[in-house]
């Protein structure tokens, strides 16, 4: 089949084509990066610990599901960079669940590189308008949608970014998505999340609590996408070496935040109208995904592999004309919960 | 519960509440919107025109479905205008089918006329920069999404813009989608567009052809949301009474045009592999009008009637990790006519 060339054109990071491999490098970064003492480079230490919680978030995922195991994609690009795609579909537990790590050496224009950074941090000094901005980007980027409407959805994603001329930054979260609340399970989630984040600065946890219940915000629904959890960009403000090990640390709370919980649920019994709720909040899941998030709007604008974007979005969702809960119901309470956020820990 | 209100703020054409109502008023344009000779004002006229299509082709669906009954839902807006919402869920031939009609009074700032205009045509000229624009928009708008895989998916659109200070314009449009491609029915499609459009100008059908072969195109995936059919906006090069006998037309070309592919396909046997294709064409139906739809995002981001504007989605869609039709399959052959959209007639 003639397959026309998806996201061709336009102001992209001048993405080369993806050249699928089948023997995955060691690393995704450019020999030209890598240091030679303490550790290498922090492109390089961070690509190390991305790849790493991948392995070990994948055989947890494995391990929980008892059946399903991870399809691998590993691509490179012709100017350095790539990335390894790993989706597991109609496991015994997860409906559909991705981990994802991909490296990105591209040119932005900077006005681009102000947008791609949350609060129009100035990241474009010293270059003229429209002069392209070389970057680096490193990151990993997750959901699972477990089949069982009581065990929740869990995205996480942590990200490093470098400008040539040095400019750097950190950015990351880690949010669940129920379609039935139940109490415990958000305090546990969140619990976990800022017993590890308070290791590393106690204000991180409400900080980024509150930052996250903004920045998963459905405008034209009045509701978030989820009950939160962390969420944080243009983390530079104090050295690198200190954000990294804050963004391993968080990397390494996915596991225990989330793998209880669907451990707990996945063989709850429901019935078929909370399978349907779920549906509908899986569509929800879709709105926020493709109106909203930054992540993915910034890759299908910028000719990212469409396929490893769009593994966020659930196997199926519905969408139910003028659905809603009914006064006092459980999906009701839920709801409630994503349209004023409950502080739970 | 308490719903927080979705949609406000920002730069919308500040739309008051809506207001639901159970006597649906016999026009929804402005009593001083009203003219005494003539039939009217346009905006009557055109508002009285499309209220007439959706009654008409309202009774074309659920003559077709045999079961499935029309829900409606009219609401007024404090400011003036309204519409009327109808929509089958789960009838015997369609999965969703809605067909809506609005009047809106807003305003907005110079700037957002400019990009609510396909082509940057100038609709701002006189106003400073910022300062508000009052307009009137009426439109009818549907999307009938079928069960059966074989039965194609149908758009159509026909609205009437004015501006108060008397510039006004024509858009719209009718396009098909279906997940398995029939030559013949793709045919019948366009030849009973273009019919209609040849009596009022015989450059219409394959400008506007071309026009929608462009509009529904996804970047993303390089790929059309369907077959097409015909797309136009910005149009008034000609006297409004010609440019509305030309809309009126099109809106009575809907049922000739889509009707007898649903008769015909609605009952064909089909296999469960072939209902998961046609769920995965709806999840780049949702794609396309989500990421791209100007309609669907101006109204997402201006606090239309939410449930109205997302009556479009289908009921069901499904997104399966980087899947590739077989080889010369009939999904491939389909798939390739909205890569390289042919010429039916």
């Amino acid at each position: 089949m003639t397959v026309a060339k998806p996201g061709g054109g336009g102001a992209g990071p001048n993405f080369t084509d993806h050249v699928p491999v089948t023997d995955k490098p060691a690393s995704l970064v450019r020999d030209d990066d890598a240091g030679a003492a303490d550790g290498g480079t922090m492109r390089e230490r961070f690509e190390a610990m991305i790849r790493a919680a991948q392995d070990r978030i994948c055989d947890a995922v494995e391990a929980v599901d008892g059946t399903g195991t991870f399809h691998e994609d590993a691509w490179v690009r012709e100017n350095g960079g790539g990335g390894i795609s790993r989706v597991i579909q109609n496991g015994s537990v997860f409906e559909k669940a991705g981990v994802n790590v991909s490296v990105v050496y591209g040119t932005m224009p900077p006005e681009a590189v102000k947008s791609a950074s949350a609060r129009g941090v100035t990241r474009d000094v010293g270059y003229k308008p429209g002069e392209p901005v070389p970057f680096f980007a490193a990151g990993i980027s997750s959901v699972m949608h477990p089949h069982n409407p009581m065990a929740p959805t869990m995205h996480f994603n942590y990200r490093y970014f470098e400008t040539d001329r040095g400019l750097w930054w950190f950015g990351g979260g880690t949010d669940l998505t129920p379609s039935y609340l139940f109490e415990e399970d958000a305090a546990h989630f969140h619990g976990t999340l800022k017993a590890a984040a308070d290791v590393h600065d106690a204000d991180y946890y409400p900080k980024f609590k509150k930052w996250c219940d903004e920045y998963f915000y459905i405008p034209h629904r009045g509701e978030r996408r989820g009950i939160g959890g962390i969420f944080f960009d243009d983390l530079n403000d104090r050295p690198a070496d200190e954000i990294f090990a804050f963004s391993s640390a968080m990397t390494e709370a996915v596991v225990p935040a989330y793998m209880p919980l669907v451990t707990k649920r996945k063989d709850a019994p429901f019935t078929e109208a909370q399978r349907e709720w779920q549906q509908m909040r899986r569509g929800r899941y879709v709105e926020y995904n493709l109106t909203q998030d930054r992540g993915t709007i910034f890759g299908l604008k910028t000719g990212g592999r469409i396929e490893s974007i769009l593994m966020s979005l659930p196997l199926t969702a519905r969408w139910q004309y003028d659905h809603h809960p009914a006064p006092g119901s459980w999906e009701e309470k839920t709801l409630e919960a994503m349209i004023n956020p409950p502080e739970w820990v």
